[in-house]
């Protein structure tokens, strides 16, 4: 029997929709030039917010934290970073963090991120399935003009990527199978963490998410169901 | 102190946006027809099984039973009045039960609805916070082009309306205060519930929701904060 069709494809967003990294590094640069630190020091400032994502979303992955938005854990972690860079959390208003924390939630689109998502909308039910939350995924795509259907992602689930209800949360609040789901991401992981729960991947890579000496997802690691240099190159392979 | 500007605008969807009365009628016309039941039966048939909506509703509300998304509950209503018109369940086949139950899916909207919250999205978020769950509300969304930002209501916040954990969640996932929130409804119970919680308040009537017939939510309960004809002129109202 053939595989049912695709229904739905949900797209992983920072790194494989948004060049985060570059959205940060904009954001940063005036905050470090208040705070007299060199703006060349924009892009570690980045790196370094980004790097504590990880570990802050395994505490709730593990169970040791209920579920807290992502919000939350970028800012807990921009005050974990401010030190680094010789900057006192303490002696930052309150609203300048608040807003400096809100850059993820200002991020452009990689290029053809756009018009990939504006063909297969006409076909298939496009959203994001990301950590971001809900306020912050809705923020961005009023900014950017993402044509989501429907926000998703690990806040409507109560669960981060890669945990398995991530995905099959997801695939149950669509109404659909998880074959009837096809991920899009820049990341084996999630492609892989997606493909065990029974979903369809597709992998795009972005080689310059993490900067021009980037050396991970720069190649698909496993056969992914598409591989496809783009969103418009998606579009072509998916018919739409 | 002036109230803050008002962020998002969500709202009540069967019978505010879309005229459910109209499409399952004409869903349940063939249906009843291909079982020897006289069409003129259908809009008792699409009263009779709205009118089961409040009751069933009412035991997730009130915790005697855990949450459960609307589709269910169409469908337990659906086989629970078809003996009613001389039809049993058991002697319908399942795709057929499954496809009339999406009826709820496939809604028309009001005349006015799509341009006015076309116009409304360029200034405000739009979404629905509806009792409808989440794959319903995509599809139908879909179908009638309905542009909303995202997809919120009861799945979500795993709350019917109009308990105020309905209105109060949806809130806290938008990162908004409750009065920067504007419920827009054709019912006055909805509304005096989001009041009760914060929000501000858009009655738009619709006279013939129920039919030429209606009796109930002809006119403003409450002075709310807004009362327009249509999407059109709530959009004037709006300044979008």
């Amino acid at each position: 029997m053939p595989p049912p069709p695709v229904r739905a494809l949900l797209f992983d967003v920072f790194g494989t929709v948004v060049d985060w990294r570059r959205g940060v590094i904009d954001a940063v640069r005036p905050f470090l030039d208040r705070h007299g630190v060199a703006t060349s020091a924009a892009p570690a400032f980045a790196d370094a917010w980004r790097a504590l994502y990880p570990t802050a979303m395994e505490k709730v992955r593990s169970g040791r934290r209920g579920f807290v938005r992502l919000d939350v854990l970028h800012r807990e972690n921009l005050e974990a970073i401010l030190p680094r860079f010789g900057i006192a959390p303490t002696a930052v208003p309150e609203a300048e963090l608040f807003a400096l924390n809100e850059a993820w939630h200002r991020l452009d689109p990689w290029p053809d991120a756009v018009a990939g998502l504006t063909r297969l909308r006409q076909h298939f039910v496009v959203a994001p399935l990301s950590n971001g939350n809900i306020a912050l995924l809705l923020a961005m795509a009023k900014r950017a003009a993402l044509p989501w259907d429907a926000i998703l992602g690990a806040e409507v689930v109560q669960a981060y990527k890669p945990t398995p209800e991530a995905y099959l949360r997801t695939a149950e609040l669509l109404a659909l199978q998880p074959d009837e789901i096809c991920l899009v991401a820049a990341h084996n992981g999630d492609l892989a963490a997606a493909r065990r729960c029974g979903l369809r991947t597709v992998f795009v890579p972005r080689p310059t998410e993490h900067g021009l000496s980037q050396t991970t997802d720069l190649v698909a690691e496993q056969a992914w169901d598409v591989t496809a240099p783009d969103f418009e190159a998606l579009a072509d392979a998916f018919g739409a």
